[in-house]
Order: C-alpha cells, then sequence, then structure tokens
C-alpha cells in the first residue's frame, strides 16, 4: 500500500501514471502548491527540499516505511519492484534511460527554470524564459524523429521513458502541434485507462484510493 | 571494448569516471566544444543532438555496436552491464536513484541553463543566471545534510549516485567550501585512483586507452 503526495504539476503525473500503470493500490493526497502547502513543516518533514512527488511504500520488507523523493527515483522503483514498464534486456534497458534522462534533465528541468524565472516577472528574466523555452521545446524535435521510426519512445514497447515524458509534453501539447509523430504518440497514450485515471489522481480536488 | 566521445565538463567526467570505476577498458575521443566540433556531421551521427558525452559498446552481444547518449544512462548502464556501484537490493537501489536525480535534474540541469544564458551576455539574462545558480547552489545544503548523517550519498556504500554528482559539485568546489560534509566527500573521492584517471580521461588533449 503507497500514500502518494501530488500536485497537478508533470513530476506528480509522473507518479501517479506509475502507480496506474503497475496496478499499485494508494492514497492520493493532494498538496496545495498555490497555498505553499509544500513548505509547510508536516510535508517537509517527508521531503525537506519541499517537492512533489513524494511516495510512501509501507510494504518495505518489514522495514520502516520508505519515502522516496524525486519523480523519476519514484518511476524507476516502481518498475523495478513490480517487474512492470523497464525491459530486462540491458540493451533495451539503456534504451529507456536515455530517452528519460533526455526529457528529465534538459527539457522537464529546463522548462521548471521557466517557471522558477517567470513567477518573479522582471523583463530581463522573462526574456531568458524565453529563450529557454525555445531551445527546450526545440528539443522535441528529436523526440519526434524518434517516434517516426517506432511506436514508443524506446521501441517497440511502451516503458518508462514514455510514462517520464508524457506528462510534460500533454502539458505542451498546444505547442507541439506541429510534430505529428509526438501528436500520435500522444493520442495513442491519452487513450490508456492508467494514464487517464493517473491524470485524475493527480488534479485538485481528487480523494482517489482503492 | 568501449568508445568514449567527452570533454572536460562534468557530464563527460561522469561518464569516463564510471569507466575507470568499473575497470572498462576504453578508447577517448576528445571532442573539442570551444571549436564547435559537437556540431560537426560526424559526431551528429553519434548524437543527432550534438552533446557529449556518447558511449559506443562494441560488445553488444552480437548485435551492433551500442551507442548511448545521456550521461546518467550511461552510468547506469555500466552499473547494470557489469554489477558494480549500484545495491541489489530494491529500497538502497530507490535511495541511488533518488540522489542522482536530485543532482541531474535540479542542480546539474539548472546549472547547465546558466552556462547557455551566459553566452549571451545580456543583462537581463545574466541577472537570470545568477538567481538560478544561486538557487541550484542552495540545493546543495540538502546534498551537505545527507553527507553529516552518512559517508556517501545513498548510504554506507560508494554508488552511482557519489558519481553523477561528484563532478558537478567538483566544478563548483570554490562555492562549495561552507558545506564542510560536502567538502569531506570531495577529498575523500578525490583519492580514488579510478576518479583521478575518469577526470584527466576527459581534459583536453589526452588520449587515454588500456
Amino acid at each position: 500500500m503507497f500514500d502518494l503526495y501530488t500536485s497537478s504539476t508533470p513530476n506528480g503525473q509522473r507518479a501517479s501514471i506509475m502507480l496506474e500503470e503497475t496496478g499499485q493500490p494508494y492514497t492520493t493526497h493532494w498538496i496545495d502548491l498555490s497555498k505553499g502547502e509544500q513548505r509547510k513543516p508536516a510535508f517537509l518533514r517527508l521531503n525537506p527540499s519541499g517537492r512533489i512527488p513524494v511516495l510512501v511504500d509501507h510494504d518495505s520488507s518489514g522495514r520502516e516505511p520508505l519515502v522516496l523523493t524525486q519523480s523519476v527515483a519514484i518511476v524507476q522503483y516502481l518498475a523495478e519492484k513490480t517487474g512492470k514498464l523497464l525491459p530486462e534486456d540491458l540493451i533495451k534497458r539503456a534504451r529507456v534511460y536515455e530517452w528519460m534522462q533526455f526529457h528529465a534533465t534538459d527539457i522537464g528541468a529546463t522548462l521548471f527554470t521557466c517557471f522558477y524565472l517567470q513567477r518573479r516577472s522582471l523583463f530581463g528574466l522573462s526574456m531568458a524564459a524565453f529563450i529557454l523555452r525555445r531551445w527546450a521545446l526545440g528539443l522535441y524535435h528529436h523526440f519526434d524523429e524518434q517516434l517516426a521510426a517506432q511506436p514508443y519512445l524506446a521501441g517497440p514497447e511502451y516503458t518508462i521513458a514514455d510514462v517520464i515524458v508524457l506528462p510534460g509534453a500533454l502539458a505542451q501539447e498546444n505547442r507541439l502541434r506541429d510534430y505529428r509523430n509526438i501528436t500520435r504518440w500522444l493520442e495513442d497514450l491519452k487513450q490508456r485507462p492508467a494514464v487517464q485515471q493517473g491524470l485524475a489522481a493527480s488534479s485538485r480536488g481528487s480523494s482517489h484510493a482503492e
């Protein structure tokens, strides 16, 4: 049984989609970022760096519950624990890691810095955010080329690379419409019940439990 | 036998340190970023996104050589291939992933955006880079607290979390001197022959091969 502390951001959605994809039972705790709930003492005890998502795994082999932060680490942990969405073959796994890191570090982290700068609303900072966003969004053309050659990011199978990349691409969907292969892949993934339920679980006011 | 295309950046150093730590034979190909060699056709055939490091594994089980980009993916692949620097236990592995992603996405990627903005040398962009750098460097205090409690980032053992975090921390060493535990950890890791050789292998003009 898991507890997930999340919010409706791409990082939160990665975690809830992965819990749904692997069929794990979990309770969602919605953190209202606009009210600064991520900086309140109760949350900081879970994650001293004050960010969602946080996964708590109460089934941790007799030890005390595992409290895990960082969306990519959470997704990788769930893949290893359940044996799902991560190929056994080392070379196929490497390809999964390559695409998920490409997005997590180069696109996702850069778009987060844009968000961080724009909240400060000074002209120079907005320009910086504009330049960084243009750069990060431009990187999606590599994803489009990859998806022209195969149905999913790391090959013929749906993997955690798709789970990691999907929420950020959905958040930028209007800006990515010229990429036909990304658009086709997004339409495909949006049909998955686990994706729909995972997105709903990280939305405001949901009290998902099963 | 591996080929490593690298340069003296934290991302390049992650890869060469990991090759040294796992005792793999490899040939270094130094890419001169100041001359734009990463954008020449020969390199773009290896990595269309034009960035180092790139690892080529010629021993890929009878298939064509594996060409792998993204420093975190390269380090994870080498850990899985050799069975080194990554615990078997799922919960211990999760802790490794948490710390390596924390650095790779939040600190490393943000400092890269600072570098990207500063090359453009407009006042507003420099201010954005200043603000982002201050934020990213501030996150190191979580690493310092973690290293106060244990010798290595993910616990009592040296793991790929340390390999991923080390080069970026070394590059910022002067700014991190107030963090006593990070300083102790850096001094410890700098004594490792594999770290010394890995850093040398990603330095200009080396033609490392063994």
